[in-house]
């Protein structure tokens, strides 16, 4: 999916939801447990009630591995019913991956031949040459880590370059910006540091930032709006626990939908004001 | 395995070899791919014909990824191969993961949990709360990145911080002792940057390094040997296709233990220079 295609579909779901799909079985409803593959029919629920008001889904790919292989099963199974059902999601891996050029050449290949997501969160530690081949896929994306949203984002995201006196996660974001476009790249930044996003804005004026950290980790919605929105809306916002486990019970799907459904409303009056439909 | 059991392991065989199972479908022989389970196959075919000379193995988790789930199934099967067979080989997930806590956790769950490595190399740059849930395990390691041998290193770890003016590199070995100990830490250090080691011994004497490069990197063994080696050796220098794919057809596991056998003989030449056993 390229970048005008994602903008179309948040236009025309008036929504910049991106649903954190962090599938535990050990919270998951009790009922589910009976099944072949109970993360799979979760996902599979949890996507068919809140696949209107959301334009991205985000399995978070190490509650999956904590099943071992059975777990990436249920994940595959997982982006192939979104592939033939819902064609217009745009799926991101946040598998925080990274390695030298021929080994990040294979995780591109597991993440994009092997299972067809439009994106994988990548961290930034190793340099160009363990981001680059992520971003040789036609209207495939990486998104780089710039700010995390947890304390420990304070111990070298902080830090200030000798030279230019950029943070490092400054450094990551200018530095970052040769290696790709608006059109492959996007960046993370969590929402507990909503005040930082208009510096952040000011150097990466045109790109996509994936922000998670709303609600349960306390960013608020219109401040990220406030400060992170672009002309082409340039913002998908996360929300995990807050949707998938608004309720525990049999009706958790029912429930999800409506707390996805609650989102989407705040987020089109934003689109709104922003003049964005 | 603790790290007084791991140096027993290095005295014992004389050697610090770590052999890396970049394990890649289209580069195995041939002839392997009549098998049910190729890449299973050729990992214990490669592990029987070099355990003599090896005291850790290092699958490296792309090359299992880029086939799916049944990439993780040959993994599986590897790491119980080698718990069933070599209890004493100490195991290694190059998965470069970190993530916010809770999300750690369950990469931590999948790695000593799910299958039983000894130990998982993790990317620094989300910080403490995205490394310490690897530790709390007991005699289960981390091995966080400090310098990496790939030219993308140039980018963010040598950046010098304004305030102490320590290189990013710097700042993660010293800020990240405070949250192990050479118990259940360990760092990657790349040999290609073995004039570097002499400096990075000074500022961690005590920990493990595990120091990939050597070989078809270009790194060279005496000298990470010479500026890295401390009393309890404190190195375990990788070596992946130089050994594994030494030959590509039918006598690849009979090569590939003549290529750890060499390797081993250098290794025990140091070892007896240090006065390590």
């Amino acid at each position: 999916m390229n970048q005008q295609q994602l903008f179309g579909q948040i236009q025309k779901k008036r929504s910049f939801l991106c649903v954190g799909l962090d599938t535990d079985i050990l919270i998951i409803p009790k009922h589910l447990l009976d099944t072949s593959d109970p993360i799979f029919v979760f996902n599979k629920e949890i996507i068919d009630a809140t696949a209107e008001y959301s334009v991205a889904y985000k399995p978070n790919l190490a509650f999956y591995e904590s099943l071992g292989s059975k777990g990436w099963e249920s994940l595959e199974k997982t982006v192939h019913y979104v592939r033939e059902k819902y064609p217009d999601l745009f799926l991101i891996a946040d598998a925080k991956r990274g390695d030298i050029g021929n080994t990040s050449n294979l995780y591109a290949r597991a993440f994009f031949e092997k299972m067809d997501f439009d994106a994988v969160t990548v961290a930034p530690y190793m340099g160009e040459d363990s981001v680059k081949p992520f971003m040789t896929y036609l209207d495939k994306w990486v998104i780089l880590l710039a700010l995390t949203s947890n304390k420990g984002a304070a111990d070298f995201q902080y830090l200030k370059d000798e030279k230019t006196s950029d943070q490092i996660f400054e450094s990551v974001l200018k530095t970052s910006q040769s290696w790709g476009t608006p059109e492959n790249m996007m960046y993370v930044v969590g929402a507990t540091k909503a005040e930082k996003l208009k510096e952040i804005r000011q150097i990466v004026p045109d790109h996509f930032l994936l922000v998670p950290g709303v609600g349960a980790q306390g960013g608020s919605l219109q401040e990220v709006a406030k400060n992170g929105m672009n002309s082409k809306c340039g913002l998908l916002v996360n929300s995990s626990r807050g949707i998938i486990y608004a309720s525990k019970d049999e009706d958790f799907a029912e429930k999800a939908g409506e707390a996805a459904k609650e989102v989407q409303h705040e987020m089109e009056v934003l689109l709104k004001e922003a003049g964005l439909f």
